[in-house]
């Protein structure tokens, strides 16, 4: 039995509601608040209790948990003189720079911070697949567990509180990437009939495969050892256009990986050809003038 | 111990050789033949026996793999009245349609034809990891097993000899958009100056859970069902400039990953807003004009 403790959830959108559900369901004593104040009802039914304002919810509660669409309205519901002493737990989605912003205006105000990257949907919350980045105050997250844990796998990050952001960013981006390549390839394999379905237990284990080369490229990325011995920059930029070619024969839109080439060119044309494909990060890193 | 066959290998590139090297290895008695004759010298030291024509070659073995650097070139190489009664193992990339054509002249002149895509560098032939996929004759493919066996892993995909390329050809696009997402991820998390091998392992378990949705957008395109209750079109086009302006402001060039804008803006623009994200694959078959 994990010990019960007092929190407070402001903001009950989706992800804010499941947060709420979470911390209900591991037997804390959970104050709520949100704008429109219809959306705290089917909690209340469940035995949280509801805040007026979002003043009075703040003062209920040594630890805070902040879910609404974006910073800016951060700041405003945690206005007035009521963060001494007390936790925030900021979990809105934002930039490193919006979450140190926020550290600052919370630390000088004898509050503590901990800034925290939600890496599920709300479906997942309170199981172990709900991946939970936090960074900031690590004593304040350690402090926190017991009721950061009825999320999901908590992860802390480090010190500074722009970590969460920075990396909940980096993989979202990097998911981005994975579903263009995968809606691209399954455009192709259906151009010839074949059904999604046959085609997609292979890619799992093939980019399961190609993941093994990721410890390679993040070593020649920090050491800035660019040699390779598998598969060059140039090799890459040579196949580029027939690949982009076929799928256009086979009907398919290939505008999801057509920036992938002007980028090998640029790195041919720097004299990268004969680097591993790690060289390209540093060209992302001084954009093209 | 597997059975003893005779194997012609034409083409000594560095996928040729890693080829030829891998049936030595097996035990099988190798005829070798490549334009530049030099290339078959290291291979004759190892055991094999070198031909002076392609047509000698190919008249040495019931079994030819033809790994050459295009189509174009193993139409040339494959000249003259010696395919009948042979199996020709073609593993040079190519596209469905250039697979297709072979196939029936092969079959033509009264030869079998398999077609192959190598999902592997040279190092790994002869490993586990080494995936080749495989399509057409499947009888020929399967009397030649005791050879093919010797690059990695073989997997036959069905009688269409354009399967082999087609999944190759998405294989490498769906491996291209996640190391485009990856190299853009990276470059995010080094502009605050975190090591590259720090982000990475994370990544791995986060694109690992991510596949697991991959079944759910085959079966929304297999089945025409594009509803969604987990992550909506609209979602991620609200949340996609947002994410690429912080990019910009961390010093890193969005271009990679700037395109799924555009897919997500045009998919809700058509009122697919509501959708999954596997609407985005009709929007790619149906290309903007
Ligand atoms: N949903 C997901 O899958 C998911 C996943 C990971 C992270 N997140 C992040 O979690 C956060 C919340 O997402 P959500 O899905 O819960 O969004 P949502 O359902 O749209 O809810 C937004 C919340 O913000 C409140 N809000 C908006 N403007 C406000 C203002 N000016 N003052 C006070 N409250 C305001 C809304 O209050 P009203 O009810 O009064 O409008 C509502 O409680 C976002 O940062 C999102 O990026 C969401
Ligand atoms: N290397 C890889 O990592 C890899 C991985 C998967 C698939 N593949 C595929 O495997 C095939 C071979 O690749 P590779 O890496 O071995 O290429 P490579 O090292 O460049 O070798 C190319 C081969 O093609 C021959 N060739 C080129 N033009 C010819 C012509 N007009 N007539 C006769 N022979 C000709 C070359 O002969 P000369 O020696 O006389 O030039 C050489 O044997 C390609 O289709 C490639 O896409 C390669």
């Amino acid at each position: 039995m994990t010990e019960q403790k007092s929190v407070t959830v402001l903001g009950l959108g989706l992800m804010g509601t499941a947060l709420a559900e979470a911390l209900l369901k591991g037997g804390h004593a959970v104050t709520v608040w949100n704008r429109s104040p219809g959306k705290a009802e089917p909690l209340a039914a469940k035995g949280a209790r509801r805040a007026a304002t979002a003043a009075e919810a703040i003062a209920a509660s040594p630890v805070v948990i902040v879910c609404l669409s974006v910073y800016a309205n951060a700041d405003d519901v945690l206005a007035g003189d009521v963060l001494a002493g007390r936790t925030i737990v900021q979990l809105t989605n934002g930039t490193p720079q919006q979450a140190r912003a926020l550290a600052g205006r919370v630390t000088g105000e004898g509050g503590r911070y901990v800034d925290g990257g939600i890496m599920a949907v709300p479906q997942m919350i309170g199981g172990p697949d709900a991946l939970v980045l936090y960074s900031g105050d690590e004593t304040a997250f350690e402090e926190s567990r017991a009721l950061l844990d009825a999320f999901g796998t908590p992860h802390f990050l480090g010190g500074d509180p722009g970590l969460a952001p920075l990396f909940d960013l980096a993989l979202l981006d990097v998911m981005y990437g994975m579903l263009a390549g995968y809606f691209h390839a399954v455009a192709l394999v259906r151009s010839e009939k074949v059904p999604a379905a046959e085609f997609t237990p292979m890619v799992t284990a093939w980019l399961t495969a190609m993941m093994g080369s990721f410890p390679a490229y993040a070593h020649a990325l920090d050491e800035e050892e660019f040699g390779t011995d598998v598969s060059s920059v140039a090799t890459s930029q040579v196949a580029f256009p027939g690949l982009l070619d076929t799928s256009r024969d086979q009907g398919v839109d290939p505008a999801l990986l057509a920036p992938l080439r002007d980028l090998l060119d640029r790195a041919v044309a720097e004299g990268h050809g004969d680097d591993g494909l790690a060289r390209l990060v540093t060209l992302l890193e001084r954009p093209a003038s």
